[in-house]
């Protein structure tokens, strides 16, 4: 039998093996950009976010070539977030799944214009009349603008997050599990929804979806955080203990590890039983829920 | 008979009276980022492109109010391509239209936040219900999205400017004209074209948009560049002579003051023929094409 993590490593190889198309590279000068792009999207990460995109997009009947689009796109956002947050302005970060960072393998001023191309691409990728019929393509732009922006979404969820560090603000559960939802959960709910909007699920079903979604996003946080205090730096490919350093609100910080490792539990069996409504269809989502919080990287 | 300077005024006195409906301010901590957003939206500008929008869509029977999101769009866009371009690792500029700008308002993370909610709102608006019919919207945020893009778009265009600028190339008419066409000239088309796209122009219409718009645009830039050497600082409301300081390919660089202006009213000559198949109804346009290259600011 395959397990969740070939299956993910399966996924991922497919994923991977169709960016060139999405990213030629000319000789052209400007064209260091693009370059900086792929750099930065094809440096090793899981995928998880397109994984999760196929995966409830085959829950009705879409392949993979159907989703694909949709999960190039939303690895754009995604990336893009990433070049951004590692800039030296954010985080400052020089490595990332064990590489330089954008800015470092390239420079600030690149590395600033790659996530613009990477955020404006991905709604290219959604606007093209090859990624579904133009209501659905209009439908999952608008989820992904509003899960991605500054109002209640990513880019909130970044500026929350700056600054409860610079005000050194009380540790509140309140205040982590909002800056979660937003910095990383709507994404994550953005992955579960695609699937159900391309393949036109129920209104019921889709609800499911977003309920899982929520589960398995906060437990990936609190499973980040956990990395970041136990975790084995080489295997993580980026610098732990960051978040104790700059006095980070995390969810270890505020229960303490094995509290966090229960709660963890508790929420991927809430995001497993949001899954019933599905019966043995849900079994690969049910798999990668409890993959989750077991993973070393 | 009104100037089409005043006509410019009524215009952006209208749009920004309507700025507010989409800037809601909270007192929630993550409300800083839209906050820094809205500083660099309202800090005076001509709305020469949302003008363009609403000129362009009243050719079509297009009123204020059916333009009126697309152009918020729009002005969004090139907000956030403002706010990133005058980053510390960009062109660090402290000052715009008289102003700090807005790393230099709020912080440098504030501000590449304010620039990435600001295009990712751009796309939010267009994708919304109340800007067109689905396959319009399809179509406006795809021009918009590959104008403002890294392949042959506005990003590519900052990326050719500031590779040129490190690499001293010589100042060639190709390179350019080709930085221009894709750094200003590409939004300035879709300007024209938006209003062509809402209001369902024929192919022959939209092309004589499209020439008009690469006349204005590349006149445009020409203008600037002059206004860098000749312009009124306290009027312009930047530092002016940076282009020569940093050795930058201009046109004026290129040709000298008075084969430049020659240059723009040969542009604008084009622009306004372009205008024919319109007869009196592009009156406004072909005023406007005059101002660009008398303006002072």
């Amino acid at each position: 039998m395959t397990t969740i993590k070939e299956l993910l490593t399966n996924y991922a190889a497919e994923f991977n093996a169709r960016l060139n198309e999405f990213f030629p590279i000319s000789t052209l000068p400007e064209s260091r950009v693009v370059e900086a792009m792929k750099y930065s999207i094809t440096n090793g990460g899981k995928r998880l976010r397109p994984f999760l995109v196929n995966e409830t997009g085959k829950l009705f009947g879409q392949s993979f070539e159907k989703t694909l689009r949709t999960a190039v796109a939303l690895e754009c956002l995604h990336t893009y977030s990433l070049i951004h947050d590692d800039l030296p302005a954010m985080d400052n970060d020089d490595l990332r799944r064990g590489k330089p960072t954008c800015h470092k393998a390239f420079d600030e001023a690149t590395a600033i214009l790659a996530g613009d191309g990477l955020l404006t691409y991905s709604f290219e990728i959604l606007s093209d009349e090859r990624t579904a019929a133009p209501a659905t393509r209009n439908e999952l732009i608008s989820l992904l603008a509003q899960g991605a922006g500054a109002f209640s979404g990513m880019v909130a969820g970044q500026m929350l997050d700056l600054y409860v560090a610079e005000h050194s603000k009380e540790n509140t559960e309140h205040l982590i599990k909002h800056i979660e939802e937003m910095k990383t959960g709507r994404l994550i709910t953005f992955a579960c929804e695609a699937g159900a909007v391309l393949g036109q699920a129920t209104p019921a079903e889709r609800q499911k979806l977003k309920e899982y979604s929520r589960g398995i996003g906060i437990a990936f946080q609190i499973a980040d955080d956990i990395l970041d205090v136990e975790g084995n730096e080489a295997m993580v490919g980026k610098k732990l203990n960051k978040d104790e350093e700059q006095g980070k609100a995390t969810f270890v910080s505020l229960y303490g590890l094995e509290k966090a490792k229960q709660l963890a539990k508790e929420y991927i069996e809430k995001a497993k039983d949001a899954l019933a409504i599905f019966g043995t269809s849900g079994h690969t989502l049910h798999q990668l829920a409890d993959y989750i919080i077991t993973r070393q990287k």
